[in-house]
């Protein structure tokens, strides 16, 4: 890629002179490179530089033409419309811009081959949920970079950057490993060159680069190498949605209707219910989609056949370039739902095994299945989208350990959720998860109570679907997310000089050890044991405040047996017969000790988890 | 019919001793008749009798062919086959039943011409729900009928019988048709020959009878017919799911088999989740299916293909013989769901307009829609529900009227529900309601709040589906249902000397007589204009506890306003453009007053409908 302009410190208005002012004859070509052997002959290149649209395009490759030149109203964009042939050899070839009287302008393009053979992300694995910025700072000369927008470097703020990066995140992967987990999902790493509260990386202003406060390209690339040589996998979040205010797209924008414009600022209604809503008004429906998410988040236009393009592009790119298993799809209610099929298809048919699963964070089994591929309820539209954040099982969970017993309460609400897993195509492949980025931390939202706790992790590893941890919650890290700063603390120990180092058992205190290892424990189980992953799943009804559930596969069975109730409780267990058959004694996955199968004494508000032998 | 047995006051080791003894040799043969031009030209006579299976069967009638006789383990019974060809004529014919050494019996069974020919219940009626045994007491001389089980007659008890009858339901058509009701559904009026709390009618000891309590099969044709006369349709309450323990199936039943068999009192989990949770256990399914719903209620076995062709037929003789417009079906959920598919497809069959909708009371959109035809969530089966009880809407508006107002709660629990729509083939035929002879009554449920009250009625009558209002309800009766028999009290004026007679406007108060001329003012415009019944609905996303909807077709648009707040509130309209168009004038339905479209005041927790004009 060509050098980049970094050097917006100015307020806007100015901004834009000083760019047209500053900008090179060729500023950039995106995607930089590209790969042979795509199903997707075409592949369109933006280009980039001050008035590039006066320039000629010429290029010779053997099985690449140059099927047009694309020109918008903006005179410093041009798109290139190529298409590669199946026969096309790996290889460099320049493509020239000239200008009568002026020096011509060479690029070298490269045509890579092709070498991410992913298998995807499956209810095999275990993904462990990190915001960059705040888990560990393995190179202190990244910390703060010249000439970008934000400012505010301190480990006192909770909005500004505290120095977390990718470096840090490869030297923690042994620890990553010992606890379990198989699958890193990072919060996004692409530049966000914005003012204020750039740290969470949600407001993207490059789609091909690293924020260079995390690292570069090559270092991403490394981490998901190094992640897959110790048999781990890489997710990487992206935005469809929306991009920062301070992308040099909406900055100096190739047309108009790149963006959804509104007279005033206008923001999105949150209102999932209008995508599906059989009796919604138009009106209501555009809010939900052409609104914006947020006053320094220009909402994209996913309509216009270039945006189109460069965005899916662009996730192709990473797919290859990095080596990726999967994609997280923030905000994928507020996209356009034609565009996200149409995307989920493009990304499908290069990558058949590739895992995405969207952000769905709505209300209602009824919502949340509405988003999911295949799911014919949907009578009209089918989404392509494999999994989502289950939110329903998130909340069942929640008032399953914190609400009281009753006909839809309490662990009846978990109960109903899991039920309703007709309506999925595949609810195993919907991101179960305890707590994230957003959410209040998991032990806050149980009151600190150690039982609870551990009866969440036994259910996020236990129940179906593709378990997810937010960082440190193995350690006992805690708070609520009001405001969102507060559940993004820093990992004790990630940063040098830290005064406990939490990544080591001498740096945990008793209880926080007997957390992680108890995460360990179970979580090493579940990765060795596939009655865990892919096993059958058997619930029965709960019945005063006692519930049972079994995943079973033709090797072996485990029975999770939960008491709600404030009290101690006796439990018969013939009533499971069908899933119990001949076994004799139940093995304790976490502690292991051994008892006999016919009677059970529940300790209150406690789970188990037994492998029947 | 041939004459009943009546004299069981014993003990039932005793009756049965009784009942062999004195049955006669031939009891009875139901169907009792038949008509020609069935598609289905299968005929199953269940035969009652002392030994009749010793017995040989003639008959001989032209296009009429027994196919075959069937014998059971009792030979108290027999099943004879019958073909009825499409050519067969009308007219009667001999059974005979001859045993050597002994009497011939014959039977003279009667094939008629079929007459039914009904349009079926859809969103344009309005349907009136009756308990029968207290609403109005026409006939004093069928209170108590001597030999029946039930000795308890006082009105002073909610359990006991009250002399309610369709006499009395016939004499109270002018009122119902004056409130703008268009069809009755009666709770259940067959034979209840139970020893306690008979008058629900929930527990059937005959098929084939009207309880003499209520009047006879003659009777209630008539009502039917002078329902007919009025444009008003009946509605019959089926219950499938179970029978009375004093019916004769279950005190001399034709096999074992007949019934669900437990080795002690086993009884439904009432989990409806059983029934689509794809994790669900064998023996909680079984449980849900097979398990009793009461003690008294013995549950039938619709596997058996003798029960299901008797119940089958039943149900069309009923719909042929009284000349019915609907079914509602008791206890949906509880059944065989193949069962309960074969009988769907059986009756529309024969009556392809005829309606039925099933009880579904179950919490959540996914559990509820699972019951409905055509919902292709449910991917492998079809119910053939064509609607059911609305409940999902029923809990929403008490959250409407009652809740605060929040992301998911208030109004806020309606718009979600009514978005959730998309997830049924045809909400509209789902039916609405406030209250039933279940549920508190609605003015309890509202805090005996006016406003509330009068909100409630406008979203009965105004959203989309078949709207159905408990008896009462518009003059105020109120109550909460612990125990259900308090939601069941007496219409005032019913009975000969009851001190007030509600039924006329003299008898009721100056806030009854508001109530019910709210309602029929609203009802009888729903009569009268399609736009409230078959109008597209609109609703918008809910802004600061503000809700509006519309219904709207070609010619009328109607709006409705709802303020959920404690506090009076000003509305802009200029957000509705998209369905207020050029209209310039709100029409206030209920008061006649005419106000100015582009800003309205809204008084604090109030809702009011207009049509546009």
């Amino acid at each position: 890629m060509i050098k980049k302009l970094i050097f917006f410190t100015v307020i806007l208005s100015t901004q834009f002179q000083l760019l047209k002012a500053q900008m090179p004859n060729l500023e950039r070509i995106e995607p930089m490179n590209w790969w042979i052997g795509f199903k997707d002959q075409s592949l369109q290149l933006l280009v980039r530089g001050n008035r590039i649209a006066d320039r000629t395009i010429t290029l010779n490759y053997a099985g690449v033409k140059l099927v047009n030149v694309q020109k918008v109203e903006n005179p410093n964009y041009l798109f290139l419309n190529l298409k590669i042939s199946s026969t096309t050899k790996s290889g460099t070839f320049p493509i020239l811009f000239t200008k009568k009287g002026e020096k011509v302008i060479s690029y070298n393009y490269e045509l890579k081959s092709r070498t991410n053979h992913t298998a995807g992300i499956t209810n095999k694995d275990f993904i462990y949920l990190i915001m960059p910025d705040r888990f560990a700072n393995g190179d202190l000369s990244n910390d703060q970079i010249k000439g970008m927008k934000d400012k505010h470097f301190s480990r006192d703020s909770m909005y500004y950057r505290h120095g977390g990066d990718l470096q840090g995140i490869i030297n923690k992967l042994p620890y990553l490993q010992d606890l379990g987990v198989t699958t890193l999902w990072l919060n996004p790493v692409l530049e966000n060159d914005e003012y204020v509260t750039s740290y969470h990386g949600y407001a993207n202003t490059e789609n091909y680069q690293i924020d260079r406060r995390f690292g570069n390209n090559a270092l991403y690339k490394k981490l998901v190498d190094e992640c897959h040589k110790r048999g781990m996998k890489m997710i990487k979040d992206l935005v469809h949605n929306h991009i920062g205010d301070q992308h040099f797209l909406f900055l100096d924008p190739p047309s108009k209707d790149w963006f959804h414009q509104w007279p005033k600022y206008t923001g999105t209604t949150y209102k999932d219910q209008t995508l599906f809503d059989p009796y919604a008004s138009s009106a209501d429906k555009r809010l939900m989609t052409d609104g914006w998410f947020d006053k320094h988040m220009p909402d994209v236009n996913q309509q216009n056949s270039l945006v189109k393009k460069y965005i899916t592009q662009s996730h192709i790119w990473w797919i290859e370039y990095a080596g990726l298993d999967g994609f997280r799809l923030d905000t994928y209610a507020y996209n356009d739902r034609d565009f996200m099929a149409e995307w989920a298809k493009a990304v499908s048919a290069e990558f058949p095994k590739f895992t995405y699963f969207g952000e769905t964070w709505v209300n209602g089994t009824a919502n949340q299945v509405f988003f999911t591929e295949g799911n014919t309820a949907n009578q009209h539209f089918d989404t392509k989208l494999q999994g989502v954040t289950d939110f329903q099982t998130y909340f069942a969970i929640n008032e399953t350990l914190n609400g009281k017993f009753g006909w839809t309460d309490g662990v009846n609400r978990l109960y109903s959720v899991l039920a309703s897993d007709y309506q999925y195509k595949d609810p195993t492949r919907n991101v179960l998860f305890l707590d994230n980025h957003d959410t209040d931390r998991f032990l806050s939202k149980v009151g600190e109570d150690f039982n609870k706790y551990k009866s969440g992790i036994i259910l996020l590893l236990s129940l179906r679907g593709i378990p997810q941890m937010y960082y440190g919650t193995e350690i006992l890290m805690k708070n609520f997310a009001n405001p969102d700063g507060k559940v993004r603390d820093d990992f004790p120990g990630g940063w040098n000089g830290d005064k406990v180092n939490k990544f080591t058992a001498t740096g945990r205190n008793e209880k926080e050890n007997e957390a992680y290892n108890f995460v360990k424990k179970l979580a090493n189980y579940r990765k060795n044991n596939a009655v865990l992953q892919t096993g059958k799943m058997m619930q029965f009804v709960p019945e005063k405040g006692i519930y049972i559930y079994f995943r079973y596969n033709n090797d072996k069975t485990v029975m999770v047996v939960m008491n709600t109730n404030d009290q101690v409780e006796d439990l018969e267990t013939a009533r499971f017969l069908e899933r119990i058959g001949k076994h004799q004694t139940l093995l304790n996955i976490i502690t292991d000790q051994k008892l006999p199968i016919n009677k059970l004494t529940l300790p209150a508000k406690t789970t188990y988890i037994f492998e029947l032998q």
